[in-house]
């Protein structure tokens, strides 16, 4: 079977394509879902695909994967630079982790340029829109099988 | 109909009045809530009062406000130090937001003078106590009604 | 009689409504002393509502209420960032003050988010335009009371 | 009826034991608990011993300890860092507080020096394994005696 | 008629030349204001030069300039580093407003480094002496000219 | 003609895979060279690929994309953390710029956790080895074309 | 004829005395102003001994001082933490110069650790109360005798 | 034969229950020695209790301990924030380390929640009075023999 | 002969005038090199005008000035905030120095207000466009003549 | 009997006199010790003289001074800004301390203007000279006996 | 065939001795370089002695000495404080690393006491002038022949 | 007679050689000082070895080379990042001083990167073992010669 890549997508990201279309355009987190989707059925992948507002159903998320997936794509949104349990979780997972973010995270507020994943990911992207959930699954895709 | 106020409490409120009656004095939170209820009903205002201790909850409550509702006060508590969370979804409401505080913060520990939500509200009032919720409710009231 | 609230304005708030309406809007300082005076009518206060761009005949003012008014509200305007003297004589008037400010101070530059007032106030209000005037002249009102 | 200690746990603690034991050795939660009941038996102690990653069920349970529990208890583990929430309602349980960690943390990242809970617990230990519960409930048990 | 630009000097600048001729050589504020005025007729500039000890005045003096000078070269002296209220005032000025220092501030202590008028001036030199008004004036007339 | 997309490498990344194979693998900077060419030729690109120990050598090469070239990628190496040049160079070019870090540089030293390049980037990805360059190319590929 | 030495007390000093005088005691200014007279008859100094809240008038009297005066005896209350201006005129003085405090600002709020003008001054006590101006007046006799 | 604990005490800490009884208690150095004492027979150790005011005997002991003892439980005092050498000395015996500190350095002045030991020690434990002690003690019992 | 005074242009400065005409103007560095010539032309002055991208370049035309040049006018652009070497070299040159910006790099990003050159420079101009350079040759005639 | 004023004197004070006359004059500490002496003689006090290059001896003497002595002057040289021990044994000897120094550290470098002990001293002065203890002595004389 | 030592200087080296000969002597580089050809010879080394200007240029002769060299010996000059590049280069050349400059850097502006080479240095040293070249060739000769 | 080079050893270095000597080698302190003696004997200089873990010893011999000796050489050891006092005595001596430790402290903790004795020294040295204190006294003996 082939492996399971879990997406996680932190707080807030449930509201995207509803508001603001004229910034962050009319793409919802169904679309981004759908695109992952479609990119893991390409790559021959499984994803689960999740949201949740709730710190500690993240956490659980998490917990749940370690030893059913085999890699972790994050967009811990404004957890990034708050949470150092979503962090411990990562580690404990033991799964290779990619963070990405919609927007240019270093191009916004201060508080936006550190980030409590990054040291402890394998790899960062940002700035990519939806496309980098697609470009991290890629990645994945060819790793898991290399 | 009148506009809806949406009233969130962060973490800890509820136990208003009930613990060091000496420092805070014998108001309840749900004291609080009937002086918003009366201020409402003189101004003609629709309002929502709630408390939550669970961050992901204050951030459902706020998604949901978007387009039901006209204004937020928000007492974030202690999460007004610590939290990008709930900032971001005030913002993503594009809805008016005041900021309350029963205490005056600034009088406080170093690490209650910066607040993540000051600095994406329309305006910021503590230190007034209970008063400080009819205050900005009937400002808010003005202003929807100007 | 009535207590006496002393209403101070600090440097360059003569200009309000005078310069940049499209930013400040139309409203002068007459027209909040304006709104001052009819909330003291209101309430059954008395009010003295003064400004200055001269710190030391601030100073004076404050010296002059101790014994002689009930509470001070006071706009310090660029003072609030820079003026340890303003703090300590309002430390030694041992009137209630409530420092007042037309802008949220919090979403502009850096160095006006740190105040000297703030510590040693009562309460602190800003965003809510003139009103924020009306509002503090309200809350004493109930306070010198009460 | 002897009182009852409130044993606290934060987030990720539930993964102890059951991953890289080489590191963090076989030891579970469970056994903790185990031990901890076996101390509070020895002592004549009644405990609770809880564990979550949603840190709106801590506030709550440190809520319900106030007039029920003698003491608590609290591994805070990530939220130690970040939570100026749990903070608060330490404080408002006006309970006796000690923190423990299993490891050192000040032989860690330093983001990991910095405690919100230590300076409004009584005492803290770290570095002690599993045994620093048991030196808590000990050093708790002499004192709620005394 | 030519526009007028207005001068300011700021504290202890009236000392010019009465002290430490070794150190700050032999030239008044009076020569300065002579030459001053000598490039404003040879530029077709009205000019007004002043100098002050009283924060006050020289806010009034910004004050008065707004409807009636075309433009402000101000050497603000120690309150460069202090003033958040000149440069308010400067702001609501809506004048092009030159910053002037006689010595170069950057070889001086590092609290002279920080300028709050530099931000929001048009331009700024410092180390050019009494020279540095006479090019300021020439390059204001070239820009009101042009 | 298809656009061509610069790809620029900054200093020391001529030593790819000549040093420490144990660390940094057998890949050279030619077989990225080879991946680039590879991944244009998929995605109908034209690309340019050069590197550079010279920081004036680089600002001439971005100079010149400037009406010629449709993006630049760059991985600025050590001059990420020091170049402000390179900075307003990329800046002036008015092209779409994607920063790719070879590493995930946020688990290295402290100096490389901030970027002068990324504040202005549209995109920023690191930790994705070779593989970087190419999902940049098949990014920019879809962009230019969308 | 003895040299003068001038006496300089800075804002909210003419309070003393005057306000908690369960904190402060029952000296006031006056007190402190006949403590340094008699002194100086002692001495055979002749002194003054001012008061301002006005910063530029404390200025003039500095730049006042500087042919007609041995020494400066100077409190320079709150702006001890905030002005430069003051600072520079001391220095333009050319005088020895004797920063007094009545309290001891180190164990007071960290703001006032910091003095502009004690890097300046010949000699710098507080904490002695007023007995501190009389310690000063004693020094400066001996040494301009000396 | 049982290993030896080094029990260390640096300065001040002799003067323990003679001062300031109401702030400190009744207890003093001599106490916390005979429950150290008493507890080491309690868990068949051998123990050493020492105490100085000067550095240098406090090195030359922990350098004897070396090749003589299984443990060191250490009260650094006042040195814990300002002595490398301690730190230095400790990490050369290659013994395990326990700090203790009787009070709660936490909720002190800031410059005591930096320790030079903590990062090299084994555990850490403050605020359980001198109750520490025999916590550190049975600890290092369990551990020497398991 | 008289006196040449070198000109100096830092990195991306070439591209003046071709990008971005509605920002920057459309004045080329060409045109003020013209100025520049016109400027000494009437001073009585040589000039040499020169830009690079490549350090080593700016330093070996500094070095080379040493003895041949009476005066430099530089403006480092982005080496301003980066590069020591530049301060050194023209330490070592022992020749007067003005620094020159063509915008005012203190309304900028905070990373432009630190400049390694103005610590040692004779005089610093920013904000005035090219004008400064001409104002910046005007004074240095008149300083080398006078 | 009169009480004793314990003078104590830190590391290096012993060479005064005896190095640099140039910079430090020729007084010796011997001189100040006779300095002390008359001055005791003529208020009517006791005191004992020391100095110690061992800390340790310090802390001793003053542990030594608590019941036994009425005062402390201490010149803790450079153990000022790094002995928290010191500090933490003047607080308890329970006496009033003043901390002397001969020069003014305020003028020296940035690490001298932090004083661990001023933060608990009564009163402190510098920059004096030898006069400085006289000074101490005189007004602790007023003070034990008032 | 003996190792090869490569001699790096940084920029503006090669001013030595041409410049202020009363602050740095009138050594010259030409001298230093004989001063370590002599060395070499004695200690049976090659060397090879360069100095540029040109960041790119060093950056390739550090490349080019990995397989040729047996050690670097560097003095960065300016670079010291600003290179990453450098670091990075010394790094990837695999070769014992020692750091010289002929002034002790520490006692210099507070920007030179950090050094970017430092940290992956084998050793340092500074202030013996022309001197420590012949130290750090006399090391690595016992080193290299050990 | 030859000039006696007194050689100083802080705190903790008796034990070298003695402990871990997979990490610091087998030489210890004795063996450092038979290099010493060696040196001396082949430069004809006399040389005075000591080593203390007590900083009032230290000082004491600082002071006592001032008259009697050419120069130190201090390797301080821990007490280089906590001690002024050394600095102070130091600078008495009048001595040159050189500063030597055994290993590159650039590539240890943080704290360690701060010496207070390099601003003050001649020269400085570090990570050449032993043969760093060999290297100051070839250096010292050539000087005192020369």
């Amino acid at each position: 079977m082939p492996p399971i890549v879990l997406i996680l997508n932190g707080p807030n990201l449930n509201l995207l394509g509803t508001r603001e279309p004229g910034v962050y355009g009319h793409e919802t987190l169904a679309d981004i879902a759908n695109l992952c989707a479609q990119t893991a059925s390409e790559e021959g992948l499984n994803i689960e695909f999740r949201q949740t507002n709730h710190e500690g159903e993240l956490l659980d998320w998490i917990h749940g994967a370690r030893q059913r997936c085999g890699a972790i794509v994050i967009n811990p949104a404004a957890w990034t630079h708050t949470s150092v349990a979503i962090r411990d979780a990562l580690v404990a997972s033991e799964l290779p982790v990619i963070e990405v973010h919609l927007s240019n995270v270093h191009s916004r507020e201060a508080f936006r340029h550190h980030s409590f994943v990054s040291g402890i990911a394998q790899a960062v992207l940002c700035g990519f829109g939806s496309n980098g959930y697609r470009m991290a699954l890629q990645h994945l895709s060819q790793q898991l099988k290399g």
